[in-house]
């Protein structure tokens, strides 16, 4: 069944965006009467007929509704330092997506090597990614200073922790107890957070983990925080608290 | 410090390939008495110092030898059928590398969409994500048949697994204990394996396993099968048994 992406699907009766009806009618070929699926990417699937085949604004009616998709039982925000080659990021994007995370900010540090990202062609990717992998979760994402970054988060519940390579640190993320719903992960830019960044986290309650015992490229250890809270839902056998 | 690749490290005085040469001479600018590290992606590590500034043929001298990385304590064999997009498999590699894999075999398998794979490419790859991650493991790669994968690896003492999608299926590689040091992880196309591939593997002893609750594309199911080896020596208490 072909996948769709609107932003709400509450309606009986909904009209897919240019791109998306462009994609449903001219490459998809779907003509009145087609059951396609749609997505509002928060957690809501339905699938719609085509009653109006246009390819520039298709409109689709209710046809049965899907039950919602549990999200994971952790929601990882990772705040991550933007690589200089923005591929790097653009992949790391579109494996969360498919794995599963629930807010992406593109962090501004001292030692960063990119200071601009394309928030556009990030979402487009992101949505692409969710349609391929038929998820219905699509992360919020967007690019904010370490400063904001920490004033932010400094009121929400959550487990903190900050990608290290501290040689004397011998925590994993992978061993750390998750005792929220929320989990913030900051993973910083090649040349790592600046020692003043690290005091700030430190004062905040960060933890400072490692992501194996590899030296992981900035993309990387992104995706492996993501598998490491993805995977705890299937390896720990209790449910966290939850708020 | 800088680091390079060569076949063979046991000798106390070694040459470096063309194409490490330039990157050492050319690229890097070293010159005699230089300290460089070298590693033979076997597990050995050692510095050595520049004795012939040579960009073609690079000669360098036993420096000291680094202590001896340990590999992973469960080798890896991942037998991953090639996607159409070669790009998505030349990322596993470097991602595979990074993080630690034993074995890839790019798998011809009944509905694979591709059926050549440029090795030489791939191991040019999987040196520079060697070289770039500073790991001392380098993957032995190939390109075989699903049939010859089954005939080479029949007399192994493994676990066998098969990441396959049946609803039915709630066995979890993440949750499987892993009862000797050699892991095979089936993986395979966008079209699955076909019904004679998968009596032939449960024929064999391969256990189906599902990588996680999401629908992986090819490329990062292989990448989730590497993350789940690697994370396990961190997450389990007590090393299994080894041959």
């Amino acid at each position: 069944m072909h996948y769709f992406y609107v932003l709400d699907i509450s309606q009986p009766q909904i009209t897919l965006s240019t791109e998306e009806s462009e994609h449903c009618i001219r490459v998809m070929r779907h003509r009145e009467g087609d059951i396609v699926r749609v997505t509002d990417g928060r957690g809501h699937l339905a699938d719609f007929s085509v009653i109006e085949a246009n390819p520039k604004k298709c409109i689709l009616e209710i046809h049965k509704l899907i039950e919602e998709n549990l999200p994971l039982r952790h929601r990882l925000h990772l705040a991550i330092a933007p690589t200089k080659n923005i591929d790097r990021m653009e992949w790391l994007v579109e494996k969360a997506v498919e794995i599963g995370v629930h807010h992406i900010s593109f962090l501004l540090c001292d030692h960063s090597e990119r200071s601009r990202v394309n928030m556009e062609r990030m979402n487009r990717l992101a949505i692409s990614a969710l349609k391929q992998s038929q998820t219905s979760w699509l992360p919020i994402m967007q690019v904010l200073s370490f400063d904001e970054w920490l004033d932010n988060t400094s009121n929400m519940t959550a487990d903190r922790f900050m990608a290290w390579c501290d040689d004397d640190n011998n925590r994993q993320l992978a061993t750390e107890p998750f005792l929220h719903q929320d989990i913030l992960l900051l993973i910083g830019p090649e040349g790592d957070f600046s020692p003043e960044e690290v005091a700030k986290a430190r004062q905040l309650g960060y933890v400072e983990v490692k992501l194996g015992n590899r030296r992981l490229r900035t993309e990387t250890a992104g995706l492996y925080g993501c598998l490491t809270v993805a995977m705890r839902e299937i390896t720990s056998p209790i449910p966290s608290t939850q708020e």
